[in-house]
């Protein structure tokens, strides 16, 4: 009967999820105007979405053909239904957010407090639509296969690994389309619009704005939601399969333990999204308080969970230490990325002397940010293997996931409250109404520094709980396999995983390079061409723009996508698969580091140009300020293409290691 | 007997370093006024060995009193000579390398041939000292301590290895401190002369000039070579200790053979230099045959020691492998940073759209450029050991660095063209002499290529090689240690490894930023105060810059080198043997993969820059030359400070272990 609560949750969310939609839907929307520039960016993002999930439904299919070929037919079911719940999560998360947009900003025209809830529970369609659809897709496979295979837990189990390889795959192939499409246009509204003719951020007569708003959307939105679907997916795939070796000693409530924690999780997610209401006078504290209940509700759970249903509280301890962790780095990378802090102070000051000593600075912190928190990690994985052994680091980890839908929901909050302000802006709105937006704007950027620490910390453990059940799935017959790095062969395996995550990355860079440079000629023709352009006489020509990040996102997200699903079957077909462990591992913790490094160093670069915006070093127009921008654009492909693509990289290719791991035995 | 042929080949060596030196210093000066710039350079940079080494010295007997009191006083000894050889290579090589700059410069006045073999002979006094010294000092400390010791090779090697860790440590503080040095003074002077106040590099009027000029000797020389010689040293060290067991199969001559073959490569590399004769009017050509010679002459060396000596045909096979795999990485790295191919030219046109997108593009071809050079690598560990074993990646890497002499000579080289060209642009110069020197510095850069892509093929080998003789050294009685990655508290080691290597270069860089923007500020200031100086009727304050980048660089090089010493012993203390090696690994893994990453990201920006200059969109004063310049200081402390240093690190932190792992037993 256990089987069945996730189901039953994952049913509750979704009702929950309809609930938030249609009562976010309902709201005003604004003037005619407001409505108008909203519909382009709606229209456009859909339009986008559309193609890219064409795209990918072709590799979707073409990898399910081979996954049934050699692992069978359930394999091939879970494989399709793991990427369609990622992109539907994603799409249906995206779309609420570009109608809680417009319903911001016009909710900001009468209370800060209606535009807050609006904003928040906006981004809570993603929140909850990502983890309810995930323990309902893994809990009802599970119970689906164990009743087809007859009661047998891990044959079940073998054929739900390939939902998380679907959810890595779909998950990939959105972050990269989708930050290309939104960086690219980011860079061309800026470099042109705000530095070569000198007009505002968001200004209607850019002829990238509408592009940068759609990528807002496609990027950061469903670009996130869908990593996060697969970190949430894969961590509890893995840490099931390890439940198995642990049925001894637990029975089968070690595989269940990650599942129904998650969807207690769930619950405790719903019950925090509800407490974000309108009468508030201070949104920073009311978020505050959402994330705290859903932390400390989820700490019961687990307490009942591991103490009542497993008789270990070591598992409560580890997940606690989990949960601490979280909070630990979201911290580090609010140092190192907050305006408050010296890191970026520094890069701000090293902007007098110039573009170059910016950009030097900001690399600087962004390879410093990378420390703290991989040692964090590392005493989290070293704390939770001494209190409650290898079963302990993943119920670790399950601390830490336990809280993706609030994370998230706060994560999407900032998109759409960045929308708000630049609908807002494009709609020419007061000045008062545009200040309060300001605020959530404000709020969604410290948000923004938790989730992203969230979302490495998230993506280093579950690749090593999927490393530790690829380890598990390769021993024979209940003897551990030992991967010795005095073997030159793991040598080899070590060192090619690693230097993939850095032919990745450039790859990821170089992509939003090219996109933006075309972008930039493009948006400097059409200022140069369009009489009365600059004037406001005449309109942009949106639509090329938004074609430009259109068709290079759709091209470019592939070949990096091909190769991170290549690589570990070529090194597995000649190598074994002990080097092919070497190589997960190598790329995770390399890909993880390039992660860190780059989020932050794009987040400090970003946070320095605002500080100076804000007065510091001569303010806006300053020598300083344009320094800073050449900075702020270096780190966008760094912190929004990348880095983030990183986070799914390292879980792809250990999942895909684990789906093919039997051909190479 | 055959211990006393290193001795002797040394002996021979350090003779003929004193023939070059002398048949350079003997050479015309050129001008009154080329002296004087010259003394300037020369004072100036003695000056600053003269405080580096002082500085040096306190940790160095700080540390040689704990390696006394831990492992014994020959210990203490081989670690102070391993030093104190290291300081007096890179001193007798940069003193040389001051004195033939100006000579090669007035040489130029006369026969180009005859500039060419002034450059390449004071490059070679460099080349010679460093092979010379190290054969010289560890085959004396073996032949030595093996009479002391009664004839014993385990207890002799055990004493040597800190001759090792003398090199590394004494190396890293001069590769930092030079690497500083060099980039705030090279930044200072092009961002405000070149950039703001628009005068042409090397121009007498710019305050930072002087000390731009000594940076180049104290950083790219003396570092370098300091790097080279510790590569040289650590790698024969590592596979003497790794010939211990392979006794049973070769007898002694297994501990011999490293020693025995880089003696004999010293031979080949006095042969090749003498080819440098001053009939030449090809210089490329010339440089080529002296390259061709060395190796051909290595070759039949390693063909007589493996197949007669040891008797093991494979060994030469896995020498040559190695010495084709220098090679090929030297192709690479020449494709990524050439002005002639893909590359380069993306950044070039990457510099239309402005600075920010000429440093993403660049920063992409320096992250994507990891990658084959690792495969590379990758390769030769793999069909080495598939070919002769763990010894066959040692003998792989004696094949690489059998040439050190010869690309020393060719690298330092680089600098005193570089040097000469400036002091023929300081003394006002003709043209034609310049543009004679012009095709020097091409030729230097070409080298310099293939030295980096060499360098670092170096120093990942050649810490393998120490990790493989560190795995010997924690094996207990004859049985391997495995070193399992499933084990958590391994990937922990893995993880902290790798994330120091990030903080390491963070260190690096940020040092070189702040000694950077209060240079730029200080030039800046002369620029506005001092009356006459932009019209050069005034003197510019040398001076002041020279102490600026020497009182930074002394007090930025101590933090990163202490951490590198000390991370490594808290890690063997707080985990143990096993893990400290997982620690070596991650380090080396991702230190490797960054310096190549930072060296090549800078090569190819700088040849970006260099290659607009030479007319491309516009050419120099254009805004795509602008964005380059902004790209080229962006890649300077990433190529001559972080990335360098990195290679010494990954020994560094391998041959700490190597020391003081008896502890940790």
């Amino acid at each position: 009967m256990m089987e069945l609560v996730p189901v039953i949750i994952g049913v509750i969310a979704l009702a929950f999820v309809q609930f938030l939609y249609y009562s976010v839907s309902r709201e005003d929307a604004g003037t005619e105007q407001m409505r108008e520039i909203a519909s382009y960016i709606q229209e456009g993002a859909n339009a986008y979405m559309k193609r890219q999930y064409t795209t990918i439904a072709y590799f979707i299919l073409a990898l399910a053909v081979v996954i049934g070929v050699t692992r069978g037919s359930l394999s091939a079911l879970s494989f399709l239904i793991g990427s369609g719940l990622s992109l539907t999560a994603a799409f249906i998360g995206m779309n609420a957010a570009t109608r809680a947009n417009v319903r911001t900003a016009a909710a900001a025209m009468k209370s800060p407090g209606k535009a807050l809830r609006i904003a928040f529970w906006g981004g809570a369609v993603m929140g909850v639509a990502i983890v309810g659809l995930s323990v309902l897709g893994i809990g009802g496979l599970y119970a689906a296969f164990k009743t087809i295979l007859g009661g047998a837990e891990e044959a079940a189990l073998e054929a739900i690994v390939p939902f998380g390889l679907g959810a890595s795959l779909a998950a990939l192939f959105a972050q990269l389309g989708g930050g290309i499409y939104t960086k690219a246009a980011d860079i061309g509204a800026d470099l042109v619009g705000k530095v070569e003719v000198g007009i505002p951020e968001d200004d209607p007569r850019n002829p990238a704005v509408i592009a940068d708003q759609v990528g807002d959307n496609v990027g950061d939105c469903a670009g996130r939601g869908a990593d996060l679907f697969e970190s949430f997916s894969d961590n509890i795939i893995g840490m099931m399969i390890l439940g198995l070796a642990f049925m001894t000693k637990y029975g089968e409530a070690g595989v269940l333990f990650p599942l129904l924690a998650e969807s207690l999780g769930v619950l405790s997610t719903i019950v925090a999204i509800l407490l974000i209401r309108e009468e508030t006078d201070n949104p920073v504290k009311t978020i505050n308080v959402a994330l705290l209940t859903a932390g400390v509700l989820n700490a019961v759970a687990f307490y009942f969970l591991a103490d009542r249903m497993l008789g270990d509280p070591a598992l409560f301890e580890s997940a606690i230490l989990g949960l601490a962790a979280s909070l630990f780095v979201g911290l580090i990378v609010q140092y190192y990325t907050g305006t408050g802090y010296r890191p970026v102070r520094d890069i701000a000051d090293a902007s007098r002397f110039g573009p170059a000593l910016n950009v030097i600075t900001g690399l600087s912190v962004g390879l410093e940010s990378a420390f703290l928190p991989l040692i964090v990690i590392s005493v989290v994985v070293a704390a939770a293997y001494f209190l409650a052994g290898l079963y302990g680091i993943a119920a670790a980890t399950v601390g830490i996931l336990s809280t993706t839908g609030i994370i998230m929901a706060s994560d999407t909050f900032g998109p759409i409250s960045d929308n708000a302000a630049g609908i807002a802006e494009m709609s020419g709105l007061s000045d008062e109404i545009r200040s309060s937006l300001d605020v959530l704007d404000a709020v969604g950027n410290t948000t923004k520094a938790i989730t992203k620490g969230y979302a490495m910390a998230c993506a280093v453990l579950s690749a090593f709980v999927l490393f530790a059940a690829y380890l598990q799935s390769i021993s024979s017959g209940g003897s551990a396999v030992a991967i010795d790095i005095g073997d030159p062969y793991i040598l080899v395996g070590l060192i090619l995983g690693g230097t993939l995550a850095f032919l990745f990355s450039a790859m990821a860079i170089r992509a939003v390079g090219r996109t933006a440079s075309e972008m930039v000629a493009e948006v400097r023709r059409q200022f140069r061409e369009i009489p009365g352009l600059l004037e406001g006489k005449a309109k942009p020509d949106y639509a090329k723009a938004v074609d430009i990040s259109t068709r290079h996102a759709l091209r470019e997200m592939i070949p990096p996508t091909l190769i991170t699903l290549a690589a570990p079957i070529l090194v597995g077909a000649a190598f074994g698969v002990k080097p092919l462990g070497a190589f997960i591992v190598g790329g995770t913790i390399v890909g993880g580091l390039l992660a860190v490094y780059m989020i932050n160093a794009g987040g400090a670069l970003d946070n320095a140009k605002k500080l100076i915006e804000s007065g510091l070093h001569g303010g806006k127009g300053s020598d300083a300020h344009k320094a800073a921008v050449v900075g702020d654009t270096v780190g966008d492909p760094l912190k929004d293409t990348a880095g983030p693509s990183l986070h799914i990289f390292v879980k792809l290719i250990t999942i895909v290691a684990l789906t093919f791991a039997p051909l190479f035995l």
